[in-house]
């Protein structure tokens, strides 16, 4: 069967890891092709694993299998868990790393079934979707290893999925996932609408929460890190210096022309950016 | 069909982008086989992306697809197009970053199509070759982000290629293409051959424009950065501190042995090099 | 054919040397899935190549073919090798880069062909096994870059195999591979056993040669870089600090939890590690 399987890890490219991975889905699915989202996530750093499968997933085709690890947890009693949505499958640790994706099944739905701010705590899964406890040894990679669940758990499950075994051999129904609150935008107490930074990519722009929706009709104005931006910018080489402007995933970014809106505002991950309707100033 | 399409981009592998693009490369042909020529062209250098795209095309197989997205006026009126090569298509910005190709088609055709010295300019498409301006809509990915062509734009037309719908189905016939002026080769007053460095890569080797046609029957002398180098070897493990030598793509290298000619010369790409014939001195 | 080409290399993936091998092998083979297991090698060390093919190979399904090119000699008169095990085949120059695929079939045959500690010297190839050397140019690609066989060589050859071409077509048996002395645990004078550390991974984890089968049945403490570690933990979340416990190819590993052991430690590859029976103290 061909299927595609895409790997999201803070594993690195160079020790074998990743490999090892492709590796033992290729021996049970050698037809599957296999994509690499990203290895580089800053070690055990679950929400930005969480950003890059909800800003990725969407794009494979119907049917698409997503194994996510960062797995701080790695051989103690966190679950391991399968999540069948409408269109896709993913296979990861219970951990929080689905919370992005969650959040955004929920939008699709119109439902509200948002976490309370805080620790991470468990919710249920989303209606139209299934989720199991990966527990049925019969799919996975044997010896298993204490600390390598990415290999022999992950990976062969993924792989069997491929071969379109019924996700409920691989274990029982869950009614709940674990998530982690995911900043949201807010009015403050003068009416303006309040986002975070929740990515920052390789050139330095800043990914926001706030999405084309947000912007008012007339425009917006923006500040962040205490510098104003007077007008939303519909591409890159339209502006100069500091630009605000909707990327690719619907998500206000802020971007700096010819060079790293990170480094010369000094933002982070966390960061909140403020939106003024342009007519009000 | 199983076809190969490569990426040449300055996305970087960690945030997604990359990914996005082969997810929709896959959901239109599951059978295209996706290769990473780089992802780590420095941001918006169109020139280090030209060079690799024309170091590697020619060891894929006749009819493979590149895409290169090196793209920094992305969403402005900049042409996206599409290059057909008797034995290529290239799929890009029309930006010079087909600069090197192009040129190489010239000489493979002995033609001296050079531009000239100075600001990107427009060039002739050679003979023998076709090239459109990439407009129709209908197969793109929609809505299309104004920020990120490669996955809305380039991969999905990539996609359609691979199907074999005629390029001509992409959009209107082009007869000219955007180039920068690549450094050539040329002789100093005293009839010496200068060379320039044009591509530094991982070992710190500086690849050049000297050809082994450039290098005297007897031998050559090579001068970079006022250090002298008396003979050209003809492998790494020859010679010993610092070499001149014919690199995998008939390029003449500077290579130092178990370090790097780069950090040791303080060399960068832009600088000349100059040929003595070896008997001469 | 579809079949499994692995690449280990130190060529990095910024300038195009892997692609141009990956499109070079998808030309003789489009059915090959080629898997990156490392290209971040560094520069010339084929010890960590070793030990990366090493931990890999094993995961790929049955007669998966790996190409492994670590290659300061490249152009010189080293041998360029092909070695067929019962379930893989292993591409290489005769530098070194089998010495840890070779002693673990060694201890697969229960065999002990260690070579003397010193300088990298000749072995036997092991009982059921065969080498050859690589010499018929008919297979390779043409012409021959003096500076950049897995291109030109290694490639090429490996695409055949996966055709089926027998090896003995490639070139003439050879007896003997060239390994280096790879280091051995070794009980010191008051009979604690003591290895080595061979490897550090990206989470600053220190790799050592000891196996599970080396930890007594009570449990033991490790002493390394003065420091003491006072029992083994089953997997990373279950300690705090500095942690020793089984990693996934049974080899013991120092972890520190939320932070690298290698830094600080301040270890290095090459560094002892001592084991203590847990119950002597």
């Amino acid at each position: 069967m061909s299927r595609v399987i895409t790997l999201t890890t803070d594993f690195g490219t160079g020790d074998g890891y990743v490999a090892s991975m492709k590796g033992v889905i290729l021996g049970i699915n050698p037809q599957a092709t296999v994509v690499d989202i990203s290895h580089s996530v800053e070690p055990q750093f679950i929400r930005e694993a969480s950003f890059l499968i909800h800003a990725s997933w969407r794009y494979f085709p119907e049917g698409s299998i997503h194994i996510v690890v960062v797995d701080p947890g790695v051989g103690s009693h966190r679950r391991a868990v399968l999540l069948k949505t409408p269109s896709a499958y993913f296979i990861t640790p219970d951990n929080g790393t689905l919370s992005y994706v969650l959040h955004e099944l929920d939008e699709m739905q119109g439902s509200h079934n948002r976490s309370a701010p805080g620790q991470a705590a468990s919710r249920a899964v989303p209606e139209g979707c299934e989720a199991v406890s990966i527990t049925t040894k019969e799919y996975w990679r044997h010896p298993v290893s204490a600390t390598f669940h990415g290999r022999d758990v992950f990976a062969p499950v993924a792989a069997h999925i491929s071969l379109d075994i019924p996700i409920t051999e691989f274990g029982d129904k869950l009614d709940s996932l674990t998530v982690f609150p995911i900043p949201i935008p807010f009015k403050d107490a003068t009416g303006q609408t309040v986002g975070h930074i929740i990515h920052i990519d390789r050139f330095g722009n800043l990914v926001t929460n706030l999405r084309s929706r947000d912007i008012p009709p007339g425009g917006a104005a923006v500040e962040v890190k205490n510098q104003r931006i007077d007008n939303t910018s519909r591409y890159y080489s339209q502006g100069s210096g500091l630009m605000a402007l909707i990327g690719g995933n619907d998500y206000l970014e802020l971007s700096y022309r010819d060079g790293s809106a990170a480094s010369i505002l000094g933002a982070r991950v966390g960061d909140t950016i403020k939106l003024f309707n342009q007519l009000s100033r």
